[in-house]
């Protein structure tokens, strides 16, 4: 392990090389192509087996050790947002309107150098490590379904990944068991109901009035409908009804998204706002189309797998502190990998104390603390061979 | 005409004393004993064909002229109020929690004392008046239609009345053709949601989130649904949802009343409120029952009729103004006699200037300019005179 | 009175030919250029007092009688709408997205036509005769306004006016004493609350959720703030919000309009709507912009004037029915003549009863009979005749 | 131990004489009188030290153990409530109106056959053992902070009390470390609007529609106003508006309550219900009266001290299942112990299997499994005696 972190460390200027090279050359979801043929190139060059095009743009490589054990997936995203950098940086986005404002430059940058050591210590290693760079995370219906799909998670027993966090001290590692990451999805309900001059109401059905109304009884769902020790969030972030001052608008088009973290709380509010919809346009005798698209379900932590990455973490250099986090609203398709292998999904603390102003994830000034790199390779290098040492670590603590 | 008005004016002590007899002794709806009574031995003493207890309790006496012609009917209704009166005049109601606040002993003291004019004037009277004393006005479903079913109608070619009024001032006569008083329906709206604990929304279906959104929903209906230039009034007078503090209800009641003045626009806000309650009660999965209860429909003159009367008017001593009155949200049954014959009802000025406070009708604290009595008789009586001296009146200005 | 409906008569074809000239070549309010220029030289050729460019682009033509009297004036508009044509006629619009959708080609025709007609009976008319021919009905703040600033009215004692009406058969008059036209203005409210990430709605201030409680507020003026015995609308025509799905909206922008035909009424909604933003922003801490614009004002016909164009019609060929109608929920700046001078505003009915479908003024297969043009010219012409030989015609039937 | 729980074995048909004792001699919240006297005699017969009326109706009885050490304290509640009982079972309450619906009468029988043993069992004991009898937990303000007040806590080292649950299976112990229950407080806004006629809504200021914006309005604090991951709820429990059909209401009284876990939500909802009422009177011009009345604050169980009990339960008979349960909506005033000494409060599950049908607490057949309360009072038994044996529990597994 003393192996693992020395080396690591040797290499980070490396690592925050590859991560400003991604920086300035970043790419839309499901645009990807010049990203994974970096990191093709990346591991091929380290002599592990590259498949590329998984599940679309994606990129696993596989590295084989020296003795025989279970099999290791490490995960990292590296689509970036179609968002104007507004930071001054040297290394600042050479694409306009497209940035990495999420930290999945860093995510990968991490993921190389780790594979590169790893490789290097390849004999120690007993079973097989499997890196998958995932495209377009950030765009539903995302990346990670296609690649399962694709083969990805064949043979893996253990996913491990993580967030590198700007709001989060660097040197912290958040973790949670159960629900991590929220369901996100989306709705739209069309109210239609008939138009008219806005001097005669009485010979027109009022979407505005309607859709009004849809808006004030769909905060029932949440105040009244869902069980208050579940957290759920329904907000409408569009209402479309424009028309000329005068005239009485024929349709009201509202757009929203719904966050849970449990399936039937989730299928439940789906329902309950056909209900609230069918009964609101009922009363003024008009009709609604309904459409609830589901984004990406909550990320569930595996609660053995999560307690050993925890334990794993009080030795790795520069964590200073563990936090049990609350969950997070926001959503990630890193759930589809946990519906399906045991693991878990940690963050990382990119936060820089001498920071004047802190930026959140997706904001134009976005930045992280590059020394979170080299933690987040060490914590994902420790929990992988330490898991490999093993002999049925799931089943410890259970 | 003139014999009509000095007779009159003559007796004008014996109205006012017949009028604090009927105020000091008042009688509820329906309950009406004495005063019938009363009524009928007045117009006994003056000779005329009195029949009692006509449709329950009211009573019809019958002028027949010295002439032949035709019918005119004059109708005065003789109930009192559940108020307990608060004024201090000496002949104050003796009857604890009842009280004439409406001004109908007056009208009833008017029309006795004009039929004991006409009964002296009954040579020059060329045709039939028939006195209707109509019990029972404050009441739904009021006396008059069954006093009509009752025959009190029958062969009546024309019908005048009035109503004292005791925010216009004395000597003003208000009137109005068409509408001139609304229909005024009641409503009652139980909601049937889910009871439960405060603490547990979950699992209820709380009535009184879903009777807050009906009570905002049947604004609709006079904002949207309603043609602007229609008239109509909904109000909800009553929200009755008693539990404790930290129980969710099972049951919200809602009551209400609906004013009109067309039958179309009462059929549709019946049918509106039906369908809001429907949708706003599916919207929370939650049922209901609804009761819409037609009370007096509106009262509406007809325009020969009605300007007939105002062209008598000019004439009538004590007339100071004619004044052309916007219609009353308030109702009154003497709607149904114009459903059946042609005729008209007018608004006689009983406020005193001298007053330093009006009250209005209903109020514990109601009074009226006794001097009105004489102009109410006066003109009723000259309506009456003249329409009978007309060989086809209601023709000449159609 | 005969040679002036005979000589009309005459002229019929005329008057269409001109009509349909104008019908193909309209202009836009404040942009009309050749419209004025060929009303001018039409007036011009009659050897009229012709003065241009009045209040912007009216044109104001006088005729002095051959006898010393009274003023009267005539108006018409000649603005046309941005619609697109969909009518097949020979006479179809030239002008792409542009057309006479209201009639007021037909006005300019008549009163044209009706010019040269009086201008042949100068010697007889017992005093002067003002042609205002109006730019920019169509549009606030409207021509009228300008017009008259400019000296218009100068000197005038009666103001009439007719609009042609496509939904009133041809051969009917409609009239009405009092309000006729409402008052026709416009709102904007900007509701400023805080945006935020759709998942977490505790760090904003939702103004959807504030916007749609305003809507449903806003019900209540009519509902429970006017004298349901007033007609009042209040109408929200736009509710602006679009955001991502997945963002809760800075602000929300409605905009609406409002119809009153009483200036108290319009004042009160003016500030209940501002109430109403004022504590719906107040219960979420979010803060509003509102912008109340006036529009025309009612159009408020005169009683005696009024009654006296009403009786001259029973006389005029082609007039089939007199009707009292209800007021009209739309706006017209005539209502600015009426502030000013004595008179009225009646429409002449324009139905075909051989159209299989009838379509309302602004539609883009709007039309009208021809026919109704000769119409709408007599009434004006006897009416301006009859008034010039009364002595005190508005005291008449006082 | 052995002894402690084989002693307690043996004196289970006491324990359940002495409940049916109490069940059917139940006594209301602050009117407790047979009930202390009972509990104090009992305790005297041991021999232990008697403190009676403590904060008014408590009882604290004292027992010095042989050898010195910590002190515990062990908390039993044993007030009832206003509900008529409806089973039919032999001890069914003797009082009309009032039972022990959520079994303080088993709390109190547990906690003195527990103080016999531990009597018995005195010259082992290490240290001082305190039995908090509290009147009034039913009522708010509750009996506990009156005999915090009056010392009943006064040289305590840790706190242990239990929940008999009958919803929860015979032989389950629920924990939880952090919040367990509820704060419970509660509300009124009394809504002043201006009444009238039914007919006249202009002239009033509804307060029908006011309350019932409010009640809507209110829905937005738990869905827009509060984190998603706090648990909150407020509810409007009763609705009173209460007049005859025809009148506009002058006032509504709204009663409600709120619960919470965390200080800053309460503290926040009680500024946002004052808010939205502020801003909704403003909307109608009228004013409001708003109450809020803290209950008891939320019960926050010690982690150490809960994990070192739910380590103590392993041991115990009859314990099969030890389940970390969802925090409780409802309120207790164990509360205001935990604010002032370490502790725990755990739920002894008191479900019988062979029930047809489960009642929940508080429901006129609700009823208990007896066989808990020897488990209870084993739990209470072992976790005293351990916690006294040990050097300084709290800080084992910190």
């Amino acid at each position: 392990m003393e192996q693992l972190f020395s080396r690591l460390a040797n290499y980070q200027d490396e690592m925050v090389e590859i991560r400003r090279h991604l920086h300035q050359n970043p790419e839309l979801s499901f645009e990807e192509v010049e990203t994974p043929a970096f990191i093709a190139s990346y591991h091929e060059a380290l002599g592990l087996e590259v498949r590329t095009g998984v599940g679309g743009r994606g990129v696993v490589a596989k590295l084989k050790g020296g003795k025989p054990g279970k099999t290791v997936a490490l995960r990292a995203d590296f689509d970036a947002l179609p968002i104007q950098e507004e930071n001054a940086s040297p290394y600042k986005s050479k694409v306009p309107g497209v940035m990495h404002a999420c930290g999945h430059d860093g995510h990968t940058a991490s993921l190389l150098v780790l594979a590169k050591v790893l490789t290097e210590l390849k004999e120690e290693v007993e079973g097989t490590i499997v890196f998958i760079h995932q495209h377009a995370e950030e765009l539903a219906p995302g990346g990670a379904i296609a690649m399962i799909e694709d083969g990805c998670l064949d043979g893996v027993d253990v996913i491990y990944g993580t967030h590198l966090w700007a709001t989060m001290p660097t040197g912290t590692i958040g973790f949670r068991t159960g629900p991590v990451m929220a369901a996100a999805d989306s709705f739209t309900i069309k109210v239609q109901g008939k138009g008219g001059h806005g001097a005669q109401p009485h010979k027109t059905k009022d979407s505005i009035v309607i859709g009004a109304q849809l808006v004030s009884n769909l905060q029932q769902i949440v105040s009244r409908r869902v069980n208050p020790l579940d957290a759920a969030v329904v907000s409408v972030g569009a209402f479309e009804a424009k028309n000329a001052f005068n005239v009485i608008a024929d349709t009201a088009k509202l757009t929203g998204t719904v966050r849970t973290f449990k399936e039937e709380v989730r299928v439940a509010i789906e329902q309950e706002i056909d209900r609230i919809a069918k009964g609101t346009c009922l009363a003024s005798d008009a009709s609604y189309e309904y459409v609830f698209k589901r984004g990406y379900p909550a990320v569930v932590n595996h609660k053995d797998d999560t307690e050993f990455v925890v334990d794993v973490a009080r030795k790795v250099p520069g964590v200073i502190e563990l936090e049990e986090i609350e969950p997070q609203m926001g959503g990630e398709d890193y759930s589809y990998y946990l519906e399906r292998v045991p693991g878990t999904f940690f963050f990382t603390g990119a936060l820089d104390d001498s920071w004047e102003e802190v930026f959140p994830h997706h904001h134009p000034k976005f930045k992280i603390n590059e020394d979170a790199l080299l933690i987040a390779a060490s914590l994902l290098g420790a929990a992988t061979l330490s898991y490999l040492k093993q002999d049925s670590p799931t089943k410890v603590l259970s």
